[in-house]
């Protein structure tokens, strides 16, 4: 609605309205209504500049900063250098690194000539720590006093370092650039105006390395729920800080991550309409192409036991059960495990605590399992379907105990695998359902032909 | 390390090193370091209440609030009434609530005992709203102003109400209990002394409503980067506000939750090691039935085509690859819009957007990985393996076939159901991996059989 009004009164040229609106809406849904725009064919891609420079000045950097990338470029484009110069110099240095990691070679020089010195140094700085480290997140503004400061000095401070949002609410307290103690914006104001830094700051600060991995930096959120954690080199002088929305979004792609790698494709970095169906495709091909090869290997075990089906031929139509539950157990499981690992809950040296835990759970799970199923089939073939076997009881037996097998194996391996990718130092998410059941389906049938050549008394040729 | 030490001075009850360590160590750390005790069978748990009492007065509550359920459990029976007057007064009413969903009923209500009036009304206010609601989550501890007030007086109020933490660091401006307006500690900062708050506050504010969906209310945090949410009444009177901290925690459940239920299970609420076996085997025994008894549907299609392999038995050989891929491809499709879906990215009304760009990734996928097996099966049957068959290029053409109608047929499927599922107003990844799976192993063996029986002119009898 607030979108179809803003068209019409784009198409009346009648901007002092719009101006009116965007005064009275929040910068993440401007970004939004941009967003939307870019996606309608009907609107001039001409306009947006105009639409731009409708905003606050106030607002204009962070609206920017919302702003999907091609968006940006867009709008870049159409700047004059002293209006790039403007969003640059409001923006905050980590969002500028965000978005020149995304822009083409003559953009980002155009950024980096408008932004100044200062701000060229640190923006390079970021860009040169590695992509998923802690240092590649980090923001470099940041507030830090000096142990001997008043409270009323570090709140002459903050209110001229000119920063806004939340960055400002911890202080840093340093001595040689060496990180010695955090405060926080409130310990600041209920403290008396003449008390010392060094005296109400916290000493025991906990921080993160430069190289430390993001996801990891991420998970310390998650535990102390900080505002900020402070980056540190290996000398232990503050380098930057990270803020919580960073790390958010770094949970988001992780969790993102772990989803792709479970069901067997490489993760997209864009949103899935943003992904062109080509790159869609070259994401999935790979591990479809591994796990299809793969399973012929199953397909191979099947034409070995050619006797057992030619002499029960009934044998065959339990495969795809058999296959599908020990995929569905197995997957069950490495969900489980790889979840546990990725919130830390499960760690390595619990190996043979979750080996023991999942055995009991498939021993109670299998004999269900196992149980409604050999029923159904001694029913259903003594019963209801009398001309396919006359040994009913032998194969709800066998399949019984094939499902049991199935289960406790799948079980162990779904277990077992993402604990050793771990341990090799690879991503468990790797070790999935795709991967799980194509191995589970090799077992199983091998499993299932032995059982049914024991009980029917079968001999291979 | 430390864990040793302690025990260690434990043992010796060395108490005052054991109070200095934790003098110099953060809350959440030491929270960890009770969870381990608990874990250890060799910690007498009578040691427990003696240890919490060593913490510094201001870090209990803080630590308490970071404890598992039992351990807090286990301390609240070993406190004097006073000692749990003290914490309950310390800790956030958040807090107290999400223990009080976690206590028996005879400590729930030495609680509620032991907080005065006011907060045991707060908490009573918070546990009335449904479980997953805004109102669920959120603390009833913030700070309101009135736009009257100068910045001198607002800098007061922040300075005497005695929260902690980051919860006062948005400040709401509140006319009869109606929220008008939004400022930050920072605005306060910045402004002159005497300027009236009314003038310098931001009137453009964004609410939840106290019923609102948590998970919705996670999404919006995300959105804005916000440090705190106000939830209002019906009448837009504000009745608390949830914190990022709380967002964050939603969000990893929310991811968790989709895990589970992507791999057939219901999502477990502790962790895995503290959820027994016979709580997990019941999360994962529903959909493994009802998974296992559809599979027999594929086996009762596969004894219906009892001629076709009769004919050609290398035909069924072919089946665990088929429905292998088929389900891998499934599940691809189902994981991107379930995750789509779940972060915004993709919506209901992208329906034929999405089912068509599918399509296109599914014939470039279906083609290469038709191809690659047609022409090993070709290559294996003419020139390696020549007495299985008597038409390798048949029996390619056949597969390679069947591979196509199965890709489409299951991104298809994949696509379709999460956005079928979210439509009914049922959670999308119900519909993941282990049902499509299932639904494909179907269609795919039919399909196959079907193409079979064309190509190699077998008739049903």
């Amino acid at each position: 609605m607030l979108y179809d009004t803003i068209i019409r009164l784009l198409e009346k040229r009648n901007f002092k309205v719009i101006k009116e609106i965007f005064e009275n809406m929040n910068e993440a849904d401007i970004a939004d209504l941009f967003g939307n725009f870019h996606d309608n064919e009907d609107v001039d891609k001409r306009d947006f500049p105009v639409l731009f420079r409708l905003l606050p000045k106030d607002a204009a950097a962070d609206v920017f900063s919302y702003m999907e990338p091609d968006m940006q470029e867009l709008l870049i484009n159409s700047f004059t250098d002293k209006e790039l110069e403007d969003v640059i110099d409001d923006l905050f240095i980590d969002d500028t690194v965000d978005m020149i990691e995304e822009m083409p070679a003559n953009v980002v020089s155009r950024i980096l000539k408008s932004a100044d010195t200062q701000t060229r140094r640190q923006i390079n700085q970021i860009l040169k720590y590695p992509k998923d480290s802690a240092g590649s997140i980090m923001t470099t503004e940041y507030v830090y006093l000096d142990k001997s400061m008043t409270v009323r000095d570090a709140l002459e401070k903050i209110r001229h370092v000119g920063f806004v949002k939340e960055t400002v609410y911890t202080l840093y307290v340093t001595e040689d650039r060496k990180l010695i103690g955090v405060l926080s914006v409130l310990d600041i104001l209920t403290s008396d105006d003449n008390d010392i830094i060094g005296d109400i700051m916290q000493t025991n600060v906990i921080t993160v390395d430069t190289l430390e991995d993001k996801e990891l930096v991420a998970k310390q959120f998650e535990k102390y729920d900080f505002l900020a954690l402070p980056v540190v080199d290996k000398e232990q002088r503050i380098v930057g800080i990270v803020t919580f929305d960073d790390a958010m979004d770094v949970m988001q792609d992780e969790n993102t991550e772990d989803f792709s790698h479970m069901a067997g494709m490489a993760p997209i970095e864009d949103s899935y309409f943003k992904t062109s169906v080509f790159k869609h495709a070259r994401n999935r091909i790979a591990w479809l192409l591994v796990l299809m090869l793969s399973a012929t290997l199953t397909g191979t075990i099947i034409t070995r036991y050619e006797t057992a089906f030619a002499t029960v031929p009934l044998l065959v139509s339990f495969i795809p059960m058999l296959t599908g539950t020990g995929g569905n157990c197995g997957s069950q499981t490495s969900t489980m495990i790889i979840r546990g690992m990725s919130l830390g809950e499960v760690k390595l040296k619990d190996f043979f605590k979750v080996v023991f835990k999942e055995f009991r759970i498939a021993l109670i799970v299998s004999v269900i399992l196992a149980l409604v199923n050999g029923i159904r089939i001694y029913v259903t073939y003594t019963f209801f379907i009398k001309d396919k076997t006359d040994a009913p009881f032998l194969l709800a037996m066998t399949v019984s105990l094939a499902i049991v097998a199935t289960v406790i194996i799948s079980k162990l391996i779904g277990c077992m695998l993402p604990m050793a990718a771990k341990r090799l130092h690879l991503d468990p998410a790797l070790m999935a359902a795709p991967l799980i059941s194509t191995i589970v389906d090799t077992c199983s049938t091998l499993v299932f032909f032995n059982i049914a050549m024991l009980i029917f008394d079968i001999h291979m040729i």
